[in-house]
């Protein structure tokens, strides 16, 4: 069997590692240190920079093929080892546009799939004459971001210097009053195979990710076959192997918009683990080795998953046997990550059945992530 | 989170490794070498002889709990390990009812669960006296076996004499015209909690189990209830901590007698992973850390799930491709073994919905399994 390695050891990296023991395929994490959350977990652990050519490329040469737990693994870096002939999935021209936001906007118009409006911006005036004075308007940095940020949504001229006082390069994007927020999660193999699983609803609280429905309920028939077939043709046209999230925004009047893209298992995917014959983690292993892609087909009804923020009481072992016997159906992930408030420690997941009730199950995973953060089901 | 440690480096432990990730438990493997199916995969592995008190009791140390993959561990290590402090899980006095069959049924007998007629046998003259002269009978060794094999189906009296020579001790039992063979899956921890999963079907060649298919289709639902409360009431009366299967025949005259016992994760529930809300797997994990038990609810209609033993030729990657790209819906699991004909080496899985056919589902893991083996889909 091939060896793949992850370059990043995060929790993306963890629950991939899980998946692999079932493919058979091995397995290696590139971790910083060796209490990462997939270098708790992970036999094969080289400690190294994703930062750094040499120790990626000493990494690699165990490997059959790279692939990443997240987009931060710098361009020249990855340029570097394509031209020494590591098999790196995504390669460097699909991951380019999930580290350049100006670049990735200009593609996507270019190929007409449907995005906000937007503008490169260097200064306020910029940023006026984008708006024409109408607030609010999200700034993006093009590039990475500032103090772990890289999103503003800025009410007032106040706001928007503050953000230009970062110094760093920007991007202006409409302000979308959407309905709801949604995501389509895709698959494509290096020989061209393609797979989509069901479009799921998401919900953000404060820019983070806290819920997520599959697949999003009530949505009309031709939306979901437009965000599957959107996510799939932009797969394509960008060249991804692995996966592919696609963030979207359904607008008030029944439209579709590209918000962000991430080329790696997702958050909006996690309820796959429980929820689909194939999980994305499993997913994302088949298509960087070129295997026939899993049916993306979910087993139950539908499926409801919350992220666990951390709290203020690092102990959470108590509050966990509550958990676990307050309701036997939920299936909680622990990333073995120190508990910090507000930091991903885990989720929760739900698989329902055709008796269930959407706004009880998530009613049921709210009070669970709630009740493992604060130590009360009302806490969020 | 404590740290549980599994006693042998087999799939059963690969597959519980995968568990615990989700679980954010800790898991150390004692393994005999560094090629062992879950030495493959774990992140805390610590080589060692299960047949050593120094080397369990050493490895015991960095654990809250033990627990094990096989029954081999010497009755006389586990009261050892007890009377150090070791918190052994299934303790001492339930797993001797594995490893002294004669015990075992005697218990069972006493605890008025219906088992095949039995009788300890020293001598073919024994075994006339217990058939009366009519044969096949059953002949099981008490503990242990001898080059591999515990039980021989003797239809003739120079196989029974066969069996004498190996010089073990031996117990007869009625042979059993069975309908078919079932399993109950049930779990208990240490505060008395038990669940148990639906009762499956069983279909062995040759002594060794090819297919399950979850739940047994067509059982009476009073039969069902018999077994699961079987398997519940066996767990508590002998005290197992963990996992109990309990294999049990169906008789033609629609009655349930209890063949063997296993106190781990076992075969017969390997379709949890994909088919239940709680893999037994994780189920295990929990009872023995003392957590609240999961549901053990399928998830879909029904699942299927056939063995893969190894064939003639060594390299299968070529067969998974096909196999993968045939059956996207197939779950494929290898245990990292090295292919030899007739040995485990891995299983497939199918999670079947409300619309499909059970004779249908169970010909696609065959056809998958077969395809596997042979490189031809009608090979076995």
């Amino acid at each position: 069997m091939p060896a793949v390695g992850m370059v990043g050891g995060g929790q993306l990296a963890r629950m991939t590692a899980a998946a692999a023991v079932g493919l058979g395929a091995t397995f290696r994490v590139l971790a910083e240190s060796e209490s990462e959350s997939a270098a708790l977990v992970t036999h094969d652990v080289v400690l190294g920079s994703h930062l750094s050519l040499s120790d990626i490329s000493s990494f690699a040469s165990e490997c059959d093929v790279i692939t990443f737990d997240h987009e931060h693994v710098p361009g020249e870096v990855l340029t570097a080892l394509e031209a020494d002939g590591v098999l790196v999935r995504p390669g460097s021209s699909a991951l380019r546009y999930t580290q350049d936001k100006l670049a990735m906007r200009e593609t996507l118009r270019a190929l007409g799939v449907p995005c906000p409006r937007f503008a490169p911006v260097s200064s306020a005036a910029d940023v006026e004459a984008f708006t024409g004075g109408r607030l609010p308007v999200v700034l993006k940095a093009v590039s990475g971001g500032y103090d772990g940020r890289g999103v503003w949504v800025c009410a007032s001229a106040a706001e928007v210097e503050e953000v230009f006082s970062h110094g760093i390069a920007l991007l202006a994007e409409e302000f979308v009053p959407f309905r709801r927020e949604l995501a389509a999660l895709v698959a494509r193999s290096p020989s061209g195979q393609g797979a989509a699983y069901p479009v799921v609803q998401t919900v953000q609280v404060d820019g983070i990710c806290r819920e997520v429905i599959a697949p999003a309920p009530g949505l009309h028939e031709e939306l979901a076959v437009e965000a599957e077939a959107l996510g799939l043709a932009i797969a394509a046209e960008l060249g991804v192997t692995g996966l592919l999230a696609v963030e979207l925004f359904e607008t008030r009047d029944g439209r579709l918009l590209v918000n962000e893209l991430a080329m790696r298992p997702h958050n909006s995917g996690h309820w796959t683990i429980e929820g689909a014959r194939t999980s994305q983690f499993e997913q994302h292993l088949r298509a960087v080795l070129d295997l026939p892609l899993g049916a993306c087909t979910p087993v139950g009804s539908f499926a409801v998953m919350a992220n666990l923020l951390g709290g203020t009481d690092p102990d959470i072992y108590d509050r966990y046997l509550h958990v676990m016997a307050a309701d036997p159906a939920v299936k909680v992930h622990f990333y073995g990550k120190g508990v910090r408030v507000g930091r991903k420690i885990g989720h929760v997941t739900i698989v329902a059945g055709p008796d269930d009730d959407v706004d009880e199950v998530r009613d049921r995973a709210r009070r669970a992530a709630s009740y493992l953060r604060w130590g009360t089901e009302d806490g969020e």
